[in-house]
């Protein structure tokens, strides 16, 4: 639903669009001063997750304090006369990619709202399937919108629940949506965490001297100095108050489908999600690949910096050295958003240069993430080869992405996703390798410390390689018409 | 319902807290290229309403486009950038008080929202006086708020109603609000002005090269060279789409009651409301002012620049000449907001200096156009007395304003207004003037041309005044706790 | 020398270039705590001389202390951080035209420089008519210049004076230079205000319990509550330290020429200059024009609001009403720079608008203080024939400009001047008035209480209206393309 | 010289106080249209040499222009609107460390200065060891200084010089300073580059279609495609106009004396400097660290960035896993420059987080490159053992550093540097590791593929680590109070 939104951001020749993007980051805390305060950081943690915009709904016991702005948290929110216009003890945060500008401005989360029972805000990492479903079935009844954020459509949900209290609402919301969501929610009472019965976006719990804290990833956590205490469970509805914690589980238990997707590039390497080190995971990709798809090489050279981990585990189970043979510049920040042809021109080179020395005259395997449009890929190639390179390897640490995610990441429709349109040895030619292996699907279930995919109930959300939801896409089944209803300009 | 916003701008001791203020202004256009920038010419006329923010919404017969800043509108609509944001040939703008800062914008008008019917967007001016009953209503049915504004109230109405278009769903919401407003509303089809039953605050219907205008006054009109037409009736709602205009009046017909207060100091003195000329109403008033109240003085000074044509017309009837004793610094704009506290006790220093040798030795009739807290007034008259009066007399262009004004103007509570609590002699004593004069009611319904004051049925909405509201104050009457209400916090 | 900076700012069809500007102001404090408060102040007051950049430098025994900032000094100097980082009881200010952007502000005064005797900065109103010569000079002798504004000549001069002390340099530096100039200089242990032999520019001395001000104008006195001593004499040269105010008269007493344009235009009118009171001095120019120039009309209007006082009274001379037929809009602040192309068109409508009531009808004498180019008149006149003036006469408060000033105000070259290059006749035609009347030289003399103007020997520095300069051009008579010596672009 | 205002912009405490800093980076390019696109490419590619101000001068055959902006060249610089005010196919261009706020870009270079001879710009990456003796005989002479930079101090050499044309007045200039230099030059005619007799700071030339390049780093040339012809020569003068390029050697030959610490810290890895692949260097310190200093441990784990090629090289010759235990947070940027106190408290954490699950119960090889104050390598180790390693073995990538750099680097006074005041043993109890280890100094040079260091003759700059200055510290050596003879504050 967001999708209006973000082609106007990003044309199709920028590297932002050969990319998957839009994974938020969520973050709340109940019960410790400065909360605010302990949010902005713990949303500086989660910055890899958005870095467009950022929002903190504080409440200090009598009343709501919002701030939402656009740019790094780090850049906003870390400004003491900020930080002072959100007292209180209870906060929760949200960063996304968002829209620049007054206007855009509608989309950033937290969202905040009042109702019969009282005010409330949401933050929500995710993406509601029957979103605009509900939406005209909520505007039937009076409601009226104006954003374009499914969000929205949660809080009127709550709004127009006949629950008997907000949490009665907050479930009897969650009942009526369906998709991936891994939402936290502040009312005047209590802190709420919830994720979708699949558990597809990740939700963590943690204790900071007694305060609980939601966060999307353990990082989260660790930068505050807080203690993880687990994940919230699939399906699991967790309130905190001032008098402890307790779980809900409104729906039917079904196994669950955590987004694989998530340890290949989403989360960052230090944090554990389910049960497993994202940086552990990305390692044993990069020992399966290269068993999977062995190369005669001089050199493993990762794509800086998603590729790295797993070409130290190729360069380990191979026992082809490991090398920085392409180095990112990171002073690119939210940079070069408005820049002149000429600069625009230049791309991928803003970022990445080949070190000549390392690669001259050299066998070399490149490890990268993932293959979206292939353009980014193509460039990076071409890179290598004009810095000397004998020969270009292409190894990816995860299988070909066919099938555009409809679960809260921003994906390319399907037929821009190249591997949707060609072989593998087609895009080898396209990105003008040598050889190009991808990770087979089972071997990135090993990678995981499964056996195989269980292709009768697969143990993770693995639609972006194999095009199996696992939910109902009741939103793209009605008339695709309805994906255009908003009337609200993305700029707007 | 603003109140709490406000007084987080602007502590009790600043000469902004000494004035009324949050008289807003709006502005429509339908069928005109370059609408957008139609509207920002429209809204700098009508600065003088309102001058910390503004908003304008287009429609460029596929989708709404929505702008809003905080800010003068030549600082921040007049950007070429901005404008190309906002395609169309159809807008509408508002301009407002308002707090700074992300979360402030929340309560930037205009509103937008997309109901069953589509999309829309609603400008007001004015004040519900039944906004937080009808709220409350409202939430009990689901309907979620997210600002501190009336006009939210009012999208909801339009939402719920149960009328077959949007049209009728906008003369629904209306039979269900009491209060002051002057409405401009953009569908998708159609732009809509309304004024309440009684005509409280004003606007003025326009025509340019046979594409029509809605604006507060005619000072808006005069800019883009737009002829002027008629004043929109009292309790009229008209109808504008390519087809023509059409005129529906849903209420029963009562006797009006135009805010006389506009004539004394919020309209623009070359505007015309209601068939009188603003100028020539406020020299009229000086002249009415000169008879009832006569002085013996030298020298005739207003207080700069709403005393002005009230001082002209008082010189002009008394003989005494008229001299610009006090001279204003335009250059204070948006500046010293937040001013180290040494600069900050300067206070009206920063604007205000009398001309010493204007002045030394004289005595000087002070012209002012009214008298809130009082605070501003005792310090002008310190500066006059120090720059060597040898006589001070004051004389306001009003009656004593006594009672708070609940239709959009924001007052300080009436035991602050020093007219509640003082008689005229205890008045003079406190801002030390050798004497005090202030209109009566009778000479300023003469200045408007009416023969004088009807108390059983008077001509215009002078409540500040008589104390007389000329509607029902539903959300004073029900408990004064309801105020409170919301649990936004005025800076989020 | 900065005319190449100021043609890139406006081009000929705005409003700014059809009138006079570059009016620097000054001012100095020393010995008096919070000194940089003070100084801000103080430069609010001396706003209307410059409004684009601002700067102040403060000294607190130890350090010197720079602050410079484009745009109104309440929007930049009065936040506490800045105010934070100018420490000390001594500080000198300056306020101007000039360029914005990173480059441009190295225009913006005060000047800082160090050399052999430590530290000093010096600020500028006027304008050294040798400036380029000498500039030249001094590049031989090895001198650098970074800056298009002649100040940095004078710093120059001063660190290659071989005189003993600070004060001996700085007078030095001034037998040097010739042309307009009222200058504050601040070293380590001085005050340095001076004039020119002429005392073309205006500079006067205050108190504010026992310490010593300088200051463009009185009004800057005004503000801070300082008592105004005495205006710096012609060719003065006063040093205050901590001892108290010494006196030096470098030059042969000659009779002063101050520049009589002051008392028309640049001058606020609660200023007292040289002894005259300025509003005083407007009012009484109205008053001979209405004798010289007398008119048959019902109304007279001035052009708000230079042309105000001499509207007072030339109306109060020729028993015409005085009318505010023209409304001025003041929130034009510093808008509209960049204004998309539909909305520059507007030009002076978004300014002033006509009272169409007033006016209608009517046979109006508009009161101007001065034609420049003539294209605002012509704008002006039209909008008040388009309001429905049956007769307008145009009034003009000064002789006709017919020459450029060379001592500080950035006029038109001579050729862009009307009065240069059309009888009075013609004029009337061009701005399509009825008739048009000049006040005389003899009668701008009579306003300012001389008897006549002195043919062999003016009184003031009238060269605009006379082309009598009364200074060596130095800079004019060498090659003119001297002028375009600097190799710096303005916007560099 | 710079120091008064670097320690007013970090506190001690703060993570950026306890690193090198202040290493500039210079373009120059001359002969190619777009040529100050192609120089914001350069800067950005230089970036790590500086983030906090850069500025380019272009000239275009007429004129020179200036831009100089606080921030990354990618926020700053990239703008279509700040590029089109930098016309010409010359310019060069300076990225560095610098204040922030209006009065602190005085020092932000190139400085540009017109002298007799026309106009001319300097960058300058180094720092002249005789600047303020030199400062001091110009000011005797006259000369005037206004910013805090020994930049200004050459470019009144140049003014001041008695040579015929450009070229002789800078080599002039080259004559009379002392210390560590690389230099670009831009006049009417010429592009020139200059490196001190020592070559202690890098400078290479590229070619690109034929136009030549200078640049600090061979990185600046790859990100626009140009060739790297050759590095200029310590005590090379080149000259490159319209017709080529030409060199001057106007110094007695000496041996040269490269900065070492460019290969271990300040360089970037795909750099070439001097015939040696920085990367490369880094690995084989690496390498000679595992002998020289090896440990019995699990892991080893670079303290990233920085750390990175060296732990690499570390692993390859040890044999233990390489590890990213240490993720870090890219998205500080510019950010956190005015947290509250609660989040200052954070420092390192906000940029480094381990990961628990790579560290827990091993023996941890951490890889840093080098220990300034100590404090954050305290912290580092600290979180390290939070995350559970069983044992802390820290090796540093340098030996010891003990003594501050004149020559272009920040460092802080000797005392403060932790080498200098402690054994080797108590360093590891201060940092709290189970060993700590420093490469040799003759491991260095090896690393470099010296046999070893040649202490007759060192081969380079190594004063860091061995206090044997290389050149006079003739600033040093005069009383010490000259150092804070400028009397401007570092703020202003």
């Amino acid at each position: 639903m967001n999708h209006l939104e973000h082609e106007a951001m990003a044309d199709d020749d920028s590297p932002e669009a050969d990319a998957f993007r839009d994974e938020c980051g969520v973050f709340g805390i109940f019960g410790k001063s400065e909360a605010a305060s302990l949010c902005t950081l713990g949303l500086h943690a989660l910055q890899h997750r958005g870095q467009e915009a950022a929002g903190i709904v504080s409440y200090d016991g009598k009343q709501f304090y919002v701030e939402r702005h656009a740019g790094l948290i780090g850049d906003t929110f870390t400004k003491t006369s900020v930080l002072e216009r959100l007292p209180g003890s209870r906060a929760i945060g949200h960063t996304r990619y968002a829209t620049t500008g007054g206007g855009g401005m509608r989309n950033v989360q937290p969202f905040y709202a009042e109702y019969e029972g009282g005010g409330f805000a949401i933050a929500h990492n995710g993406n509601l399937t029957n979103a605009l479903t509900v939406q005209k079935a909520l505007q039937k009844r009076g409601a009226i919108f104006s954003s374009t954020s499914d969000t929205e459509t949660f809080l009127h949900l709550i709004a127009m629940s006949e629950g008997k209290d907000f949490l009665d609402r907050f479930i009897d919301a969650l009942k009526q949506v369906e998709g991936a969501y891994s939402l936290v929610g502040l009312s005047e009472k209590k802190l709420i965490g919830a994720r979708d019965p699949l558990g597809i976006r990740p939700l963590v719990l943690g204790d900071l001297d007694g305060s609980y804290i939601l966060a999307s990833e353990t990082c989260a956590l660790d930068i505050i100095g807080a203690r993880y205490v687990r994940d919230i469970k699939a399906g699991e509805v967790v309130v905190i108050t001032g008098k402890g914690i307790e779980s809900h589980f409104p729906f039917a238990p079904v196994p669950t489908r955590f987004c694989i997707f998530e340890y290949v590039y989403f989360a960052r390497p230090d944090s554990n999600l389910e049960g497993r080190n994202v940086y552990d995971v990305r390692k044993r990709i990069g020992e399966e690949l290269a068993l999977e798809s062995p190369c005669d090489a001089d050199i493993v050279v990762p794509v800086p910096d998603s590729g790295v981990p797993a070409a130290i585990g190729f360069a380990q189970a191979s026992g082809i050295p490991f090398e920085l043979g392409i180095i990112r510049n990171h002073y690119v920040g939210r940079t070069f958003i408005q820049p002149s042809q000429s600069i625009r021109h230049m791309g991928v080179k803003l970022k990445h240069n080949p070190n000549r020395k390392m690669i001259e005259g050299k066998r070399v395997v490149l490890v990268d993430d993932s293959i979206v449009r292939g353009t980014t890929s193509q460039k990076i190639v071409q890179l290598v080869r004009d810095a000397g390179a004998k020969e270009v390897h292409m190894r990816i640490a995860s299988p070909p992405t066919m099938s555009p995610c409809f679960y809260g990441v921003d994906t390319p429709e399907k037929a821009k996703l190249l591997a949707s349109r060609m072989s593998i040895e087609d895009m080898a030619d396209f990105i003008k390798v040598d050889s190009l292996g991808f990770l087979t699907i089972d071997g990135l279930y090993r990678a995981v410390r499964e056996p195989q995919r269980n292709g009768e109930c697969p143990q993770f959300c693995d639609a972006c390689f194999t095009g199996e939801y696992p939910t109902r896409l009741m939103d793209q089944e009605v008339d695709s018409k309805i994906r255009s209803l908003s009337l609200l300009a993305s700029n707007g």
